[in-house]
């Protein structure tokens, strides 16, 4: 499999699972009803918002590691397909959280939408430090600088989802706050805090 | 990421939100009584061609925007995502019409079509506004007098559609019937104006 | 929009037509009734592969008329998006011909299977026919013989379709018969046959 | 039909229906019970898991058996259809075995499981026989002793794959543990297993 092929099929995963994310927005309005219902059902945009801009996210981050190797591995390749699991797994939880985001179950659908999370930046960590180590799969073009920041910004990802993760157990709202605040940021943010915000 | 890979991706976004469309067409007949339900369903029928046709005509548009620039920045990237979440989120509005054509519920539904449709619009007016602003990311071989008219073209859009939005506060079927003219002259329109009505 | 670009769309929209397919195969049988529910369904099984073969035979017929043109014009790219919105279309009169195959709604059911692929080889001759028109969009290497070819066979598939559509009318399962047999033929046809039956 | 483009379907086949799986993924618990409802959707992980690292090993299965190809022919096309047909399909057995993985309806479920999976084995087996027969399809770069390594591992595949779909009908864990032990093999063995299991 070469990487344009690898990168095709990527492609495809992120792109399929964030326009997937539609199928779970509904409204149960009748008639005359609907106008409050589809204003009762905000979590449901903003869990389908957030969970776009994340793969969106993830889609740019993705590219970046990619732009800077040049081959892949078998090693690679399945540590990639354990990242597209996560990517393909998030619909899900979006839609756990979109519906139980004024009920009880708040706090274990915002979980296992922080785990879904930690999970993708478990192996987004592992799958650059395979591809990083004694630079086995890095483009000649590339700077020894440029993987080291690269290996600094992907060593975040793991510990911050994972206290998301946490603090999900002690306030859905809370958890999801700062994810979206962490993606508000990425998006709109400067220079120096996005070079360094990477998954 | 390169201009090539976004390209690559946001067909991808785009043909997946126009096949998705069929998933909610659906007809509850049983038996004998089929044939009537599937005649009755015309609702269900038309919403899925006019948003398919709107997803194909935003398509081509976002082609001809693509097709004058030659490079992709961050900003650029996430306006891009903005109007891809508006393009992805299509289908739900669509399925609302389709449900609601014949009851109370239509001018709700009507009004969240074309407040799509019009987020649509500001985000590609932003995303060109950027682009092209002292020829950012425009192709060298692009002419100012190119810029000038997609610049001019882009600025309709917001202004129409929100004008359809608030139209379907007092008519759903008027507003819808706007929409669909405005495809319609789109998609067989003459030169002059087709050239001008870009979204 | 360029050929190459078309063609990414539409193979996209292929591919995830056919995909989408397996979401309306179902079977209801609950704990050790599953297996029998399972051997019942077998009308779910023939209508995926009865549409997704077709949709792998319109794939290739499609390539087929891309390969012989080298450029695409605003009517071409409309044409084309009405052969999209059909072939996108079918999912849905699958999924009523799997459900009613064995109840008396099987007519309008294979009814509208069969008007969904007339209205594809209608789009297909129309498409065709604009392309060819003076040689308007076909590539130079392309002979006049292939181009004869190519406008005979397209002629065959609206009237094919819209005979084997009036027939479902009188027997949904000879008018199905007629298409299985037809897509038999077409994949494991001979030379002289195969070239002429193009949908 | 290139073998790019075919290679580009394909792909796309294969991130679509390995994107769909989550859509089957669902937990019923309302309120303060989602936690619990959670947890004990353990059988739908485990089968969006096993279906996903699957679909991946077929995609990186059928990329090495078209590396060593460099044309496509008709007959190839439509083999490599049934094989696809066969992937698209697997999303519905892998509901039916996360669904009945605890009732006696799950030995049933996982039958079709491995039955669809030694389908998929025998088009591939029957796509490779074609395409190297007297090195028909093989590029001229490719060795003989490449060839003759893809035909012995490809013949390993329907035997294989029959095998386990007779062991469900004994016991659906210890079928289903034997393709999860394969699929863990293959992605984590080393050279001289890995080589020889593929498909």
């Amino acid at each position: 499999v070469s990487k344009a092929r690898l990168e095709a099929f990527c492609d495809g995963v992120f792109a399929i699972a964030a326009t997937l994310l539609i199928l779970h927005v509904s409204a149960d309005g009748r008639g005359a009803a609907l106008a409050g219902a589809l204003t009762r059902a905000w979590p449901q945009y903003a869990a389908y918002l957030l969970s776009f801009v994340m793969i969106g996210i993830w889609w740019v981050n993705h590219h970046a590691y990619l732009s800077v190797i040049d081959r892949v591995d078998r090693t690679f390749l399945f540590a990639n397909l354990a990242l597209l699991i996560c990517i393909a797994f998030l619909p899900f939880p979006t839609q756990l959280v979109a519906e139980h985001l004024r009920d009880p179950g708040r706090r274990a659908a915002a979980f296992l939408y922080c785990l879904t999370l930690t999970a993708a930046a478990v192996s987004m960590a592992f799958l650059w430090r395979h591809a990083s180590r004694r630079r086995r799969l890095i483009a000649a073009a590339t700077t020894d600088a440029q993987v080291r920041r690269h290996t600094r910004d992907v060593a975040l990802g793991p510990p911050a989802n994972a206290a998301t993760a946490l603090l999900s157990l002690w306030s859905a709202e809370v958890a999801l706050g700062f994810v979206a605040l962490f993606a508000l940021f990425y998006v709109v943010g400067g220079g120096a805090l996005t070079r360094r915000t990477t998954a």
